[in-house]
C-alpha cells in the first residue's frame, strides 16, 4: 500500500518511523520471494534485503510463515483493487467480445507471469493443509464474477445461464493453464509469450461458442457460503 | 507392480518375504497418502497399516521422502504402462476426432481424479524445488505425443505442424485444468463430475477448430533435451 503523506505527517514520529521499516521489510521480503523462493529465503536474507536486524523481524512478524500472510495479504488486497479499476465498462466495452475477454486474459495472465515466486509460496503453504481453500481463489472468484457481470451488460441477449456457465468455465481453463504454467516454470506453456493473453482470449471463445459442450450440470462448483468476495 | 507367481516362486525364501513386505509397505504408503496426505502421514502411520514396525521402513527407505521416490517411480511406470495400452490405433480408431480425443481426456481425468492425494504429493515437494521439472512432466509428454501419433495416423490430412500446436496446446489446458482442480479441492471444477472427459474433449477440439488462435509461435516451449521419453 502506497502511504498517504498527509495521514504519515500526522503521526508520531516513532510510530512513522516503523510503518517505513515494517514497509522496508514486506518490499525486501517481494524481491526475495520471486529472486530466491520463499523456500530458500531465510529471516536472515530478509534483514539483510531491508538493512535491518533478525530481531527487528521477529518483533514484527511471528515467523516466515507469519510475513508470508502479511504479503499474502497485502498483495491480494492490491490485485483485487486492479480488479476494480481495470475491469470496468469503458475498458471492456471499447470494442467486439474478443477485445472484452482479451481485457481480462491480459489481466490474469500479468498477476501470474509478474508474481510467480509468490504464487508458487502460496500454493506450496496450501498444499500442506489438506482441504483448506487456496488463499488465490476469493481474487479468481472476484475476477471472473466481475468480468461476468461487466459482460452481461455489454451484451445483455447472452446474460442467461448456459452463456454464464461456458463464460465461468473458459475462465477456470485460463485460471488452470497461467497458474500451472507458474508452478511447472520452465514448462511447456510460456506465460512470457506476449501473444499469451490472445491465445487464451481465444480459448474462452471457442469454448463459449462449441455448442457441444455439455454445461448443463453441476462441473462447476456452486460458490461455498462465506467462500469469496463473490460468485463466479 | 503385480508379482508374477512364477518368478517370485524361484526367488530365495528369504528374498520372497523381503519382496513382500517392501510391497505391503508401499501399499500401505499409498492408501495412506490419498487418505491422510503426504504432509500429515508419518513414518509410524505407514508401519502400522503395513502391519510392519517403523525399524523395518526405515531399513528399506532413507525416509519419508524415499519412500515417496519409490511411490513416483511405481506410479509413473504403472500410468505409462497404461498410457500405451489404452491409446493404441484400435481404441482411438472406434470412431470420430471427438471419440479420439475423448478417449485420451477420459485417462488423464482419470490418473487424476484417482490420485489427488499424490499429485499433490508430488506438487508440493516440486515446488520447494525451485526450476526443477516436475515428474509428472514426462508422463505428460508421453500421453499427448502418443495421442498426437495416433490421430495423426487416424486422419494423416490434418497430420501438420499447425493441427498439432493446436492438439499439444488443447491438452497443456486439459493436463492443468485436471492438475489445478486436484490441488485446489475442492475447488471449483469438479473433476469428479462423469461429464469431465467430455467438456474437456470438446475444450481440445474448440481449441482445434478455432481458425484464430495465432498458434505459429513459441507459445508452446520445445521439448528440452533429455527432459522426457518424447515428445509432445
Amino acid at each position: 500500500m502506497d502511504r498517504d503523506p498527509y495521514s504519515e505527517g500526522v503521526l508520531p514520529a516513532k510510530q512513522l518511523r516503523s510503518q517505513r521499516r515494517r514497509r522496508a521489510i514486506l518490499d525486501a521480503a517481494n524481491r526475495l520471494v520471486e529472486g530466491l523462493g520463499y523456500e530458500r529465503m531465510k529471516m536472515e536474507d530478509i534483514a539483510a534485503e531491508a538493512n535491518s536486524s533478525v530481531g527487528t523481524l521477529y518483533q514484527r512478524f511471528r515467523d516466515k510463515d507469519g510475513l508470508l500472510d502479511a504479503l499474502v495479504g497485502e498483495r491480494l488486497a492490491r490485485m483485487a483493487e486492479r480488479v476494480d479499476r481495470e475491469i470496468t465498462l469503458e475498458a471492456l466495452g471499447g470494442g467486439d467480445r474478443r477485445h472484452a475477454i482479451r481485457c481480462v486474459t491480459a489481466l490474469i495472465v500479468e498477476f501470474f507471469r509478474d508474481n510467480p515466486g509468490f504464487v508458487r509460496a502460496v500454493v506450496a503453504r496450501h498444499l500442506g493443509e489438506k482441504e483448506a481453500f487456496s488463499p488465490l481463489r476469493p481474487l479468481a472468484q472476484k475476477t471472473v464474477s466481475r468480468a461476468w457481470e461487466i459482460y452481461g451488460r455489454l451484451w445483455p441477449e447472452e446474460a442467461n445461464e448456459a452463456v454464464r456457465a461456458r463464460f465461468r468455465f473458459g475462465f477456470q481453463i485460463v485460471l488452470s493453464t497461467c497458474s500451472n504454467a507458474v508452478l511447472n516454470r520452465p514448462g511447456p506453456i510460456l506465460i512470457d509469450d506476449p501473444v499469451m493473453p490472445d491465445m487464451l482470449a481465444d480459448t474462452v471463445l471457442a469454448v463459449m461458442n462449441s455448442g457441444t459442450l455439455p454445461i448443463d450440470r453441476a462441473t462447476i462448483a456452486p460458490v461455498p457460503a462465506g467462500g469469496g468476495s463473490g460468485e463466479t
